[in-house]
């Protein structure tokens, strides 16, 4: 048998949780390596990917704080690059703690990525990604007529400028990534969706926008033709009517089955949602491919079929 | 004949000189892309090191101008981390540009890249590096006080933090980049000098100090056997008596000659010293390396022997 390929998406709480500093999230880090080390321990290959909501919120911050002639603001793109060397490094010192305390040789290295995506997407025209930090609407107003820019109310939080979260239709780097991980080293990739570019007649153009980790990590796993591609969430398992008497958790699922409960309203949008997206969107590549989601600590059992919710093609729909 | 390996130390001003704008510093990679593209249609192999003292200057101050506890102020060596994310991802989109224009197909990969020193350095008991914003004196002696760090004043425009500039030891990521390099990709790698990490009992460990960029790319191209080293300045060559009636332009130049005219003076320190001293311990490591101390624009010329100051072993020195 060959060596088993996994891309494994990060949920937010690998990193982060309240603490912001940079000691609390790199032993956050450090918890999370502990759990991906086991699969270096069987042998199999990983891509790590992760978000970057709360890195780079508060690295659009700082742009703000300290916005000036000599020191101006970055745009997004530029920060979300930023936000990848950043968690790239951390986690790279961090599985390497793991793996030599388990005697375990290895490279781990971070790529920085640029994701492409096109600009007929509908994302385009109605921006839903808040970002940044939160204005006045008189501000906020006075923000969009002088940038062209846009900005929504957030839940009375303030206003707060939105951008357009598309589809990832390419990973720039994935044969580079794929050539990495083939020769058995680690590799950090697509953090934070990756960096959105468009491909223009002058060259590529970082743009505005936020790509979905999970949409972005579910293309990088088809792009290197991965055996397996693990989201990572708060929860061990999916659920249809969560929170309610009749609350069903997911085991093995069919494409077909999840398409149903998703057309029932059962995965809230901008969380489970995209999520199962991703994994349907993976799992119907292939009868070969399997999508697993499920929490950081139950990702290794899940992978051997002993947790979480496992999303790939059967019977019926393979033939079809 | 196999083909050439060269590291390109780029100087500040291949990525910014007055303007601190995105557009503006990724208009400048895109010039200097213009440069370096004539080593790929040469069929040589490149890899790319990058300074970043202005871009993590402002970094830093974005740290302290935002540093709350909900985004708090994040150290030097994430920081820097930070940068090369930027950096690179700039430059890949510069080089991508003209790449495409020229037809040539080519991955360009940027690998975040520490840098291991040695605790023992004594750079460590003499900090000299001045990193970050400028403070009172009484705030720079109270933070001295509270977080056991050195302050010194700054030719009269105030206090700054000073950090330890150690010498490089090992670059963690030299194989992996070597073997990106090996299979035709154009790496850009040990940014800012690379992310300064001491090797402990308890992993790596991230530190405040800053290694010299010309010091790091010596010794990333001695561990990817590099053929030559060519590291990018202001000016076309070294001179020595520089602005005097005396001043003598340098070109093929003997390690013996170079170590003579440093005994004697010629070379201003933290400027074009650590270049040559750089260059020294490139070109001593064999007779069929060499290093070039050139600007830019003359960067491809020198390699083919017809600008720049030369530096390598001779004749009794290979012997000896």
């Amino acid at each position: 048998m060959t060596k088993q390929k996994v891309v494994i998406a990060l949920g937010g709480n690998a990193i982060q949780s309240g603490d912001a500093t940079a000691e609390a999230q790199q032993l956050a880090l450090e918890k999370t390596a502990r759990q991906l080390v086991q699969f270096i321990e069987k042998g199999i290959d990983i891509i790590i990917s992760h978000g970057n909501g709360p890195q780079v919120g508060n690295i659009l911050l700082q742009q703000k704080a300290a916005d000036s002639t000599k020191n101006p603001a970055m745009p997004l793109d530029t920060c979300g690059a930023m936000s990848q060397g950043m968690i790239g490094y951390w986690m790279q010192n961090a599985m390497d703690k793991v793996l030599k305390e388990q005697g375990i040789v290895k490279n781990v290295v971070t790529v920085v990525t640029r994701v492409a995506v096109d600009k007929q997407d509908p994302a385009f025209l109605n921006p839903t990604k808040p970002i940044g930090p939160f204005y006045r609407e008189d501000e906020a107003k006075e923000i969009m007529e002088l940038t062209n820019t846009c900005f929504k109310e957030d839940a009375g939080r303030g206003w707060r400028r939105v951008v357009p979260s598309p589809m990832p239709v390419s990973i720039l780097e994935h044969s580079v990534i794929n050539s990495l991980v083939e020769k058995g080293n680690i590799v950090i990739a697509v953090g934070g969706g990756g960096i959105p570019v468009l491909e223009t007649e002058h060259g590529l153009l970082g743009i505005e926008a936020v790509i979905d980790k999970d949409f972005a990590s579910q293309k990088l796993a088809e792009l290197v033709d991965a055996d397996a591609l693990i989201i990572l969430t708060a929860v061990e398992n999916v659920y249809i009517d969560f929170n309610k008497p009749t609350q069903r958790k997911l085991e093995d699922v069919s494409i077909a089955e999840l398409r149903d409960f998703i057309e029932n309203g059962h995965f809230a949008p901008g969380s489970m949602l995209p999520k199962v997206e991703a994994a349907i969107n993976f799992a119907a590549t292939s009868p070969d491919r399997k999508t697993i989601i499920t929490s950081l600590d139950q990702a290794f059992y899940a992978l051997e079929g002993k947790a979480g919710t496992v999303v790939s093609l059967r019977g019926a729909e393979v033939l079809a």
